[in-house]
């Protein structure tokens, strides 16, 4: 065996273990009773622990310093994958590790009640204490991978893009938007007012309709489950996975386009190449990649005039009341300032990612002390939006990303919606009855572009590249403008 | 730290890997959707594997060797164990061990296939080479551990008890059995035959039922889950339990009897000691000791006259149908001859496991070639039960335990009800209303007296010790047969 095969073999079992533990995550928020918490909490640590001496065992050292791959891009692509990977894992201090885990932990804990109480000043210490470390990790991370301390933890979470990159996108969002939002409200103001029944929405019939709908997407559930959980995600394993939601028997929609969004992330799953399964090339490309297969299916398909004029019917007769597509229109595409991201319309969303990507930079860099971050919050979202916090709470609180120790993550959500927009728009060029098909409910033309032009790439590629690949440019906020210009400016 | 605390640490981690692979094992039977199964295996494999180099890691035998327990029996016993599990995972050469689970692996398969078919030619090579490979086993075991090979089988699924002192015990109960059963039959046929109401009971009420009598029988819920699967079982760990079952809408019954079986099992999980949590002393003591601790709750708690007549007013509430003591009585007591093991009545069944201990013995020891199975099974259930399989199917590939290389299992069945009655009896004879308790519902004098002579004992003892301390007697087959004698003689 070469020592290219056995890196192969032994990233392969990294993957199964990883897997298992994708497994005990889905169930500990999906079908763990409480008593189960704690031991649950140290079985994942184990298979952490397990997960992490395999990649930096001694063997694979060797192995890395010998391999040639095969000739072959995707080999080639693989063996790039397994040594950052495993630069990343070998290059910071155990101690160090140990340090940020337990600073992390003990910051998110304080968070919790922080929030709730709306008290900064109770959680700052332990945030200036994460970003310290944090710090200390990125300077390490980027100088063993060439990298700005930022990009270094950026591309955790996606390669191939950088802060650089993302800077003038989002300035040039940032100039649309000053004049996108007032004319939109002023054109919401108009539209007639047509509104969704009153609930009950019965949970049974909202569930049904989420398994139809998602399997109409192509979700395969001979390889799949839906259940309940508090916070809705998609977990699992490519060929087992587990979509997860919750039910508003006042609202039917929140569930249903909350597991179409689910259900975008799923098909990228299902889609990857078999042949290159639990290899690093094998994986998804990132999770700005991954946030733009479930918005092109939630917010590109599912909200076009097109399908809702197929839903509205649908869900008439399934929950036996008047439910038109205006009223489903005006539901799905309001948009009002809000200080809360996880409640933004599309319009507004990018704002809220636009604050805290420039803010996380300042802070990591320290050119912003952590105690001057809720009044640098306020005077930034009065900025963008024009509205301020009626406390921390509603400000620099609501959130659990930095206070969890995950900094560099918020650029995705909004790489993710730009993305989706320029893929959605690449495919209508190429599928000219995109619509037609979708009026019917089929989105069997869309998945199968999507599936060729990026699931079945996985990790060939980074962000920019694949978008390249796919539509002929790299990331061009033009076309997110134009769907937005489209959707709430005519 | 002392070598003795290392080997703590170790075995703490071990376990919990275990523990994952316990959640696991439930998911795939209650959970996964078909597509995950062959990536299920491959993950149970790794962590499997992982456990196995863990176990076998020479930190360990180093440890082990230098090691000293603190002066505490707990302790004393914890190394001990920890000793026996390392010797039998280093005893057996990788070779045997990988050529005997491919054989078992295989001869499993090709039985579900000659099941069907009732053709035991077809697996009959296949048979052979489970037997040499595990009689190879057996003898290098035996030799580690200075015992028999059979009994090196049989204490890896309980500890305490040999087959020299199981042999004079199940000849007594053929003695009985020769006597008792036709007398069980006349009596039977001259007792008024109540039936039970024709269904269909409805799936969700025997749920509810299931879920309203395990938390009577003293199941904590919090710590706890009741779900489905095609073969019902108890999985998961001291702190999150997961029992499953399977309804017939034909037969309240069997889904209720099974989930107060499965009850039984998972109180001895809920009531290990904590202290000794994920250390080998802290383990259930043995197979044959978690089936006495399911049957004491199914067949001497559940089908007491006590426990029926407070069954029978529910039932009958619960379906809206008239379900006397009589028809509930008359549908658990029931004694009938079969062919087959897990459709056997309690007075029967120890046939089925004596034939199969008798004939595991001498098939192991090469005695009885596996060529000669069929007829000496045939001949040994006519003489046990006076009749005849109609084919193979019904007799010697009725089973998977063989053909799986489960070999020294059998016992257990018969030791866990023979022990039941032992630990009833004692009960009663401890708590004066036990049955008057029974005839409320209310089970915690039973489980609070089992938490406390056998199931906080955790591994402290092995089988006929722990029995002496809870009844004052190692196994005496009196108490069993006093209790057959009582239900099906009078």
């Amino acid at each position: 065996m070469t020592p290219y095969e056995r890196l192969e073999q032994k990233f392969a079992r990294l993957a199964t273990l990883n897997e298992a533990a994708a497994m005990l995550g889905w169930d500990a928020a999906a079908m763990m009773p409480p008593g189960g918490a704690q031991a649950r909490g140290e079985q994942m640590a184990t298979l952490a622990g397990l997960s992490h001496e395999l990649l930096t065992a001694p063997d694979i050292t060797e192995d890395l310093a010998a391999a040639t791959p095969p000739e072959n891009p995707w080999a080639e692509q693989n063996l790039a994958l397994m040594y950052e990977a495993h630069t990343r894992a070998t290059a910071l201090p155990r101690d160090l590790v140990e340090a940020a885990s337990r600073a992390n932990s003990t910051c998110e804990t304080i968070w919790r009640t922080a929030r709730k109480a709306s008290d900064f000043a109770a959680v700052r210490p332990a945030l200036e204490e994460v970003f310290n470390l944090t710090r200390q990790s990125a300077q390490i991370l980027g100088a063993a991978l060439n990298l700005s301390p930022y990009d270094a933890l950026m591309t955790q979470y996606q390669r191939g893009i950088t802060a650089s990159d993302v800077t003038p996108i989002f300035a040039d969002y940032e100039s649309f938007l000053k004049k996108a939002l007032p004319q939109a409200e002023e054109l919401q103001s108009q539209r007639e007012h047509e509104t969704l029944p009153p609930g009950p929405y019965a949970t049974e019939t909202q569930e049904a309709l989420c398994r139809q709908l998602s399997a109409a997407a192509g979700l395969n559930y001979a390889s799949a489950r839906l259940d309940r959980s508090a916070h809705p995600f998609c977990g699992g394993t490519s060929t087992d996975i587990r979509i997860t939601t919750r039910y508003d028997e006042a609202d039917p929609l929140s569930a249903i386009t909350g597991v179409l969004h689910e259900t975008g992330h799923a098909l990228y799953e299902q889609h990857l190449p078999a042949a290159w399964r639990r290899q690093p090339v094998g994986e998804a490309a990132g999770m700005a990649t991954h946030e733009s297969q479930s918005l092109i299916i939630e917010m590109q398909a599912v909200r076009s005039d097109a399908f809702l004029a197929h839903l509205a019917p649908l869900l008439t007769s399934a929950f036996n009341k008047p439910i038109t597509q205006g009223a489903l229109k005006r539901r799905l595409r309001h948009v009002e300032r809000s200080c809360i991201r996880v409640e933004a319309d599309e319009l507004t969303y990018p704002a809220h990612v636009l604050l805290r990507f420039r803010l996380e930079q300042a802070l990591l860099s320290g050119d912003l002390p952590i105690a001057d971050l809720p009044a640098a919050w306020n005077d930034s979202l009065q900025n963008l939006l024009g509205i301020t916090p009626p406390d921390d709470a509603h400000g620099c609180l609501q959130d659990i990303h930095w206070y969890d120790g995950a900094i560099g993550y918020f650029p995705s959500y909004t790489l993710g919606a730009m993305a989706a927009a320029q893929l959605f728009a690449a495919a209508r060029k190429a599928i000219p009855a995109l619509d037609a098909h979708l009026a019917t409910g089929d989105f069997a033309p869309l998945t199968n572009w999507l599936a060729q032009h990026i699931h079945t790439n996985a990790s060939r590629f980074g962000f920019n590249e694949l978008l390249l690949a796919a539509t002929g440019e790299k990331l061009n906020p033009a076309a997110f403008q134009m769907h937005l210009t489209e959707r709430y400016l005519k």
